[in-house]
């Protein structure tokens, strides 16, 4: 039977462990948190608590930490994998990184004679959950042979973006751009509407079925509406992503006026102390400069 | 049989006359254009040079002019529609106008004993074409009950959202707001991408179908990968609109950064003098700023 190791049972993470369960692997899973490792096992997982001990015997390794640090700490990092990973074993690294880093990462790996897959991921807990993932992966032909049964089980579609890491993070970054802003648009259009005297519900219903739409409109307008602000995915998560697309541009001499802009609104709601609330926290922003009454979360018995 | 005015035979108004011949109206169709007024006849419909004539004998009015200028000189201005219509008839107002405008044009066209509906509209030229107009009304029950046959021939979904005038230009300013902020977005998140290298056609392929998408982002991309700039919906359409999401927010004193950085995007797109083109120009902007490579326009032989 082949084995996957995944370090980070993150809601991403654990969602990709238990789809490599129900397809029949192996799965060693890597965390510091107890009670996560304890719910894993119960799923019929492996718990181990440092990635040098989760790589034993493993063919892959998906890597779903949170960012690039954690991704060097996870492999390179006292007790890291790549030298308790045996050759010829391909690394699958699913963070939101610099592009310039997935490269650099993919050369390191390479000269450890490791497989290396530049695959960051989209859909959210849900689909990580059912094994219905999007990956944006890049990597040469080896590595995409050697993650393929592996990336069956995780993801519904698997994007081949080019035969060297650090295109799959490039795509990642042009997608967190979109997400950014979007998000951050659907706070303000809402704030604004809502202090326009629009009932909040109607509003919601009425853009979802025009051309003002988006994905994210769709997704985290609801949290506003039902005043639910735990996190589905962070404040601090786009604080970091739409980071990373700025350095870029930075790099690239690129003007971003309006991911810019998003950033400043995601940085304000973290300065206010939500940074590990739900991005849509970002409404907060503008309701607290202009006195918008936000819905409230109703109180469950 | 009950007869519809239609005035302003752009590709929205155009869509919605031709929506009620087919459902049996006899149909009189206001423009300054003859060809537009001669392909008219051609499909049934009766050709009416002042809005005075085009409303003879109506028992509805569609205003689908370009913005609140053109609304006030169609209805009030010389040979306009107000002073010859009949006590009792409906003005569906459906261009894209200011709330604070669409509630006083509401006010006056009450005085003059008519019934008001403030319509504004989405959906596009391909929607309006086939009667599946999406429209966001406020008005007097009294203006729905007489608008709703005709409504019936032009719209997939009326969304009542008030019973006065207002209402319905909020919640399309609130669909404009983020309409423009996608399209600005678009054209920022494709120019980076194709600038780091990414291919176009892929990048469009795997945001379709991620997190990062938008409704304008599946509409309008397409036009920049064919290199068609042919206007669908002209740059100077969204310097309008976001200029009265902007002047609505100062009036509000409510701040609105994204929003203001997309419309100063589309001002540099129109100070390029590409005002008249398609909206997705925005792209030439960056692509101009930055040395970006857009795609061509296939030449037809």
């Amino acid at each position: 039977m082949s084995t996957a190791c995944v370090i980070g049972l993150g809601s991403m993470g654990y969602g990709a462990a238990t789809s490599l369960l129900r397809s029949g692997f192996g799965v060693r899973g890597v965390d510091v948190r107890e009670e996560v490792l304890r719910r894993f096992e119960s799923e019929g997982g492996t718990a181990c608590r440092t990635p040098a001990e989760g790589v034993q015997d493993a063919d892959a390794v998906f890597v779903f930490v949170v960012n690039a640090q954690q991704t060097d700490a996870a492999l390179f990092g006292e007790r890291g994998a790549v030298p308790a990973l045996g050759k010829g074993a391909v690394v699958i690294a699913s963070a939101t990184v610099p592009p310039l880093y997935a490269e650099t990462l993919g050369a390191r790996l390479t000269e450890q004679g490791l497989l290396a897959l530049d695959a960051p991921v989209s859909g959210g807990p849900g689909k990580a959950a059912t094994g219905e993932m999007t990956v944006m992966a890049s990597g040469s032909a080896a590595a995409f042979a050697a993650a393929q049964p592996f990336l069956d089980a995780v993801a519904a579609k698997v994007y081949r973006l080019g035969d060297t890491p650090g295109m799959g993070s490039r795509v990642k970054m042009i997608n967190q751009l979109l997400a950014g802003v979007h998000i951050a648009a659907a706070c303000e259009a809402m704030a604004l509407g809502m202090h326009a005297g629009i009932d909040a519900r109607q509003l919601f219903e009425v853009i979802s079925s025009s051309a003002g739409s988006s994905w994210m409109f769709q997704n985290r307008v609801p949290h506003i509406l039902d005043g639910d602000y735990g996190p589905q995915s962070a404040v601090d998560i786009f604080v970091k992503d739409l980071g990373i697309v700025l350095e870029t541009g930075h790099a690239l001499r690129f003007p971003l006026p309006i991911a810019a802009t998003a950033h400043q609104l995601f940085m304000a709601a973290s300065a206010k102390g939500l940074g590990r609330d739900d991005d849509a926290s970002v409404i907060k922003v503008y309701a607290d400069i202009a006195g918008v009454e936000l819905p409230k979360k109703k109180s469950t018995p």
